[in-house]
């Protein structure tokens, strides 16, 4: 390739398309992730609303309260077969950014408040969708949590708070899975935006990463071209961009323009390769997304055994998202469905008894009326809007979807509500007046039968919250910093994420982290933790107590109450999803490699697992643990260089800083007449001058700590 | 002076003096605040605890919550007196940083959590001890709020909080009182320590507020002494400094170290002149000592008119503290107080009925047999140590101590418990049991008297929080970002310092900031709310409707709903601090300058006046607000030159942009099929659109939105 074709190469042809450029034929990107959405041929290029009808799976917000690897894989698998049928090569997902506040616009579309669980189901989906040669990109790199002034706002940051939570996924997923493309965020990170930040696509993504893809912009993310090829951006979207090109002859080429036309050049290769007849089963599909929608939702209350429904009970389904279900999201990964599942239909179809109707809403009386004479009222309640582009105003229910709860619950005692929902919304004061409350997040086609099958019994419901549900919006950690203001927002919480804040406050929370009910019940055994060469295995007998088949989350949390740096009391480390007959036992195994207990630390600039003791925790929520066990581990070597800059604690606490630094101060003593000796004998004094850097002793006791004297003793200290 | 004698005049010739240098004499600086500490001749640098007596006033815990103007100046006036008979030139204090955390090691040297508050207080002050002619040094300049790894570590804080909280105190103090000199502080301010900040010392100390005194390191504080002088440092202590002051020299001179000479000997010059012999009225400085730790005593709880306590009542004084005072903490502010009173020596002086004693935290039974006979129990509880030089570990009290409350109040229900403490310690759940509760502070070496002087109501209450006492550590804003780790401390938690973070999240808290009871009672009328040409004023009756004379802290807050930036729901903006006698009214009037509603604009580089609705509040607490008013402001000019850069919604906000984008939006949808005009026209595509900056629509929009087209139109929107 010639430096124009390099350029050329570099940028889209058009909305969706690379450029046939030096014998390379074009391939298609298309947005993602929860369906392929391919707009349609002739459709103005911002006409979201007009694309091919594709399987509408559960959005990411329920998928990540499956908690189960297995489930994204095969998503990924059917997305992957969509996309060929399709002649798709790219499929712009998953979306693996944190959730970092509820009120976070596109919530929707990620995973978790956790960047292990995030992580570890993006692995298999990017697996799933790869296994059928189609490209995934994983967005949006990064830190991208907000929606309010997403193309210009820095997300400003701390390193370790970065490595350990906002990139943590990302690692996992580029050095495990390795997806086709990596996609830039729009916002700035300390001050730099994505799309031109050198340090995050160079240094970390490819240097220590290893990230061998494309690394492509999101649309419309790159303010200036050159400076995004320059800082290890390859493929600019959308396209054309003829001044970029341009742009990017002018400079004459360099060797960041070479590696990324030959990234986007094996892409394509790569991609092209693959094209060809293809077709899916459309009705397996549907059947996959009722599957993983149903696996999906939440059971958070369950009083008295109100649900499952008997067979016979006689209902009365209230609120018109029964009838016209939230089912997914605004933005760009606004699918067309193939087919459309209500509720009320798959109700109907399912129940053996009467069923009636009330939109509820807006007629309220009727919908209580209804309520009365059935033996179990139905609520449906939920969101009006999430969409990507505009972060939500408000977490509340609207006003009147939490009196149609009120009013129906005051009418019948056996009233369930069934929430659709992107984000977390608040539950309270209402939900303690309802026996029964399920989760429905935003499920995709086929909710409305997963949401019948859950009522039912079909399905014995074993999701569980990917994030934490507080009591009140102003308990959230993030509540203070968000959504910024003047270009910045300040991520004050830090490594304080979600149930990591929520549990180092020890505040009460409506539903924790990894929380949810069964139609069944689990006891757990003691918890059996062994140190292996590589990591950590905890090892539990878990038991269906109940009368059903069922599945348990089993999840790991760790701890390290001693610590060189703040930590939360324990983090997700590990899990695992296990179906257990009625009756039956379970020994289930979460190996936690040494890595994943690592802190980033930023003296040293490397993870690091300390030594010392670990609290190993198991757990059906971060609050509700079972048992648990501490190991201790040998850990890395931790040692700090002494150095002029070090104090005198850190010299007296090293065994090579802490003997020459006694002589030192012996000798002092003998000559000076006794007043460091005496200072050191004051705990008051002394812990004034503990904190005291070596170097700064000189303005107290002189040309001992200073200069050639200074560098002699630093030297002798680092053997 | 030739260059040899500027550089030896910028540095110190011992720990506490300058150097006689080009015919100067030498002048000495000592520590303060709370009284004048001079060591002993021949005693050794380090010896702290060898220094010539004098008196001990109130440390700053008490004085803040005296919130009384007058009674810091006459402090600074006695201070000022007492230095110049012992032949001290500056004193080193007052100590004005902020409050952040309740386990600041030392924050018994600080006077408050709140900005106005310890501004105004230490305005006073310094013009009170400089009317002496003795120069006061205003520290720790800046954001010195911790002491844990005080010497490296950095403070971690957004602009707009540095100016409107950490830097305020320091604005109000250097423009309205002239201190001869201000320290900086030990740590570092984004990385770069304060010694060698040229931002904080030369472009906001000197350049924005106009500074014109001594800028004074702390001691120990200079690292690089040539960076320092260029920085804005002028005075490197203690001294000497040899190398550095050959270092100076082998720069061959600066303008800024000309300036540092010449300010050192500006100061030098004025303070020499001031010298003569000296003396001062002990007695009468101990009376004043008296009075105002009588005035900084908080009363949080009285119920049942416990207290005061009757004259011929037979009291049990229980716990050492009685006996042997907390009054000061350690470190560098330690002073030798002329006399100490102790709270049981003046309790039995003043008392009318039998006074027995037990020390208690060792005897429990003997306290609680004590107090099983007499009509009143008074319980002394406290910390153990506060020092300068590290943090607090906990904000329990000893166990012992609680257990000592717990116990006499089980036996004996009329038990008042005392405090003595620098910082806030925790108050539940033991003070459920107790009726009343006097936070005590360190009072200096007339507590004991003042203590006594409350108890029977020769002092009638008046002081009031000036720090919020939270329920439970966990809860505050501080929390998950104390004291940092790994060389940093994140102020995650933005200007929401103290009550700012409590009042934004409606928590709960054991006594809000500007708390405090009285042994009468006060009653307000309504709010008048007045606009004058330079600021606000307010105005309000307010009857002691009791039958006792006393102060009452009239407290004015305000508020902004809709702001550009987030803000606390309130802020104090002024205070009046008025005796009432009994049965009488008082017309309240509180002006608060339009400088003093401003917030720091980051995007302007300004302060900003915003112009729309205040809500002013008067109260006698954060929490308890008696009357409100609504105000209309003009406010400043705050339009934003629009630029490329600006979103669609802020060129559609504009009034000059407007019409442009409007023209151009047209003309797009006339030509290009109304692509534009439709998603405009979709609610969730125009969110997705409006925060796009206007140079990012080339990438969907074409060359109407790239390159000159662009600039021609930020041309025309800004005429």
């Amino acid at each position: 390739m010639n430096l124009e074709e390099k350029a050329a190469l570099t940028s889209g042809s058009s909305f969706w398309r690379t450029k046939a450029v030096a014998g390379l034929p074009d391939v298609m990107l298309t947005d993602g992730p929860h369906g392929v959405r391919k707009q349609l041929t002739g459709a103005d290029h911002l006409g979201i609303l007009a694309s091919e009808a594709s399987t509408c799976f559960p959005p990411a917000v329920a998928l990540g309260s499956t908690w189960d690897p297995d489930l994204a894989r095969r998503v990924g698998e059917a997305l992957g077969d969509e996309s060929r049928a399709m002649d798709v090569s790219v499929l712009l997902g998953p979306g693996i950014n944190l959730k970092r506040h509820p009120l976070g616009g596109r919530n929707f579309e990620y995973l978790s408040e956790d960047p292990l669980l995030t992580g570890v189901l993006a692995v298999e989906w990017v697996r799933g969708l790869q296994s059928r040669e189609v490209g995934a990109s994983l967005k949006h790199f990064a830190i991208n949590s907000q929606e309010t002034d997403r193309m210009r706002v820095s997300a400003d940051v701390d390193e370790r708070t970065l490595r350990e939570l906002y990139l943590r996924a990302f690692q996992r997923v580029v050095q495990q899975a390795g997806p086709w493309t990596v996609m830039c965020s729009y916002n700035r990170i300390n001050g730099v935006h994505a799309s031109q930040h050198h340090w995050l696509l160079t240094e970390v993504l490819r240097g220590e990463w290893g990230y061998e893809g494309v690394v492509v912009s999101d649309w419309g993310a790159v303010v200036d071209r050159v400076a995004a090829v320059r800082a290890g951006l390859d493929l600019t979207m959308p396209g054309p961009d003829p001044a970029g090109d341009r742009a990017l002859v002018a400079t004459g080429g360099s060797p960041e323009l070479d590696a990324a036309a030959e990234r986007v050049a094996a892409l394509v290769r790569r991609a092209a390769a693959a094209r060809g007849s293809f077709s899916y089963d459309a009705d397996a599909h549907h059947a996959l997304a009722r599957e993983v929608a149903g696996r999906g939702i939440v059971l958070l209350k369950n009083d008295g055994g109100v649900l499952p429904l008997a067979g016979d009970a006689s209902i009365a389904v209230l609120g018109e998202q029964a009838r016209t279900p939230r089912y997914q999201g605004g933005g760009s990964s606004q699918i067309t469905p193939t087919r459309l599942d209500t509720a009320l239909g798959e109700i109907t179809r399912l129940a053996g008894g009467p069923v009636t109707f009330a939109p509820g809403y807006d007629d309220v009386e009727a919908a209580v009326a209804l309520a009365r004479e059935a033996s179990v009222a139905v609520v449906f309640a939920g969101t009006e809007r999430e969409t990507e582009g505009s972060d939500r105003d408000s977490w509340d229910l609207p006003a009147a979807h939490v009196e149609l709860i009120t009013r129906v619950a005051a009418a019948n005692p056996r009233t369930v509500v069934v929430l659709s929902n992107g984000a977390v919304v608040r539950t309270t004061p209402w939900d303690a007046a309802v026996p029964a409350l399920v989760e429905g997040w935003l499920l995709g086609q086929a909710g409305g039968g997963a949401i019948a099958d859950v009522l039912f019994g079909r399905v014995n419901p074993s999701g569980r919250l990917a994030e934490t549900i507080p009591l009140r919006l102003a308990d959230h950690p993030a509540f203070l910093d968000w959504p910024g203001e003047q270009g910045h927002v300040r991520y004050g919480e830090g490594v304080h994420v979600g149930y990591r804040a929520f549990d180092a406050r020890e505040q009460a929370v409506a539903y924790p982290f990894g929380f949810g009910l069964s139609y069944t019940t689990f006891a757990y055994g003691p918890a059996a933790v062994t140190v292996d060469d590589g990591g950590v295995t905890v090892r539990v007998t878990v038991t269906n107590t109940g009368t059903r088949d069922g599945r348990e989350v089993i999840q790991v949390y760790c701890g390290k109450p001693a610590s060189r740096v703040r930590r939360p009391p324990r983090e997700l480390r590990g899990f695992a999803n296990v179906l257990i007959a009625a009756g039956a036992s379970a020994d289930v195994s979460v190996f936690v490699p040494f890595d994943d207990l690592a802190y980033w630390d930023v003296d040293l600039g490397r993870w690091v697992v300390e030594p010392g003791d670990y609290e190993f925790s198991v757990g059906s929520s971060s609050r509700d643990l079972h048992a648990s066990a501490s190991v201790t581990l040998a850990g890395d070597d931790e040692r700090r260089p002494l150095t002029a800059e070090s104090t005198i604690a850190e010299w007296l606490a090293d065994p090579h800083g802490a003997p020459l630094l006694g002589e030192l101060f012996a000798a002092m003593a003998t000559e000076g007449g006794g007043a460091m000796a005496a200072t050191a004998a004051d705990p008051e004094m002394f812990a004034m001058m503990a904190n005291m850097p070596l170097s700064r002793l000189a303005a107290f006791a002189g040309e001992r700590f200073a200069g050639q004297t200074l560098a002699k003793l630093v030297e002798a200290a680092n053997p």
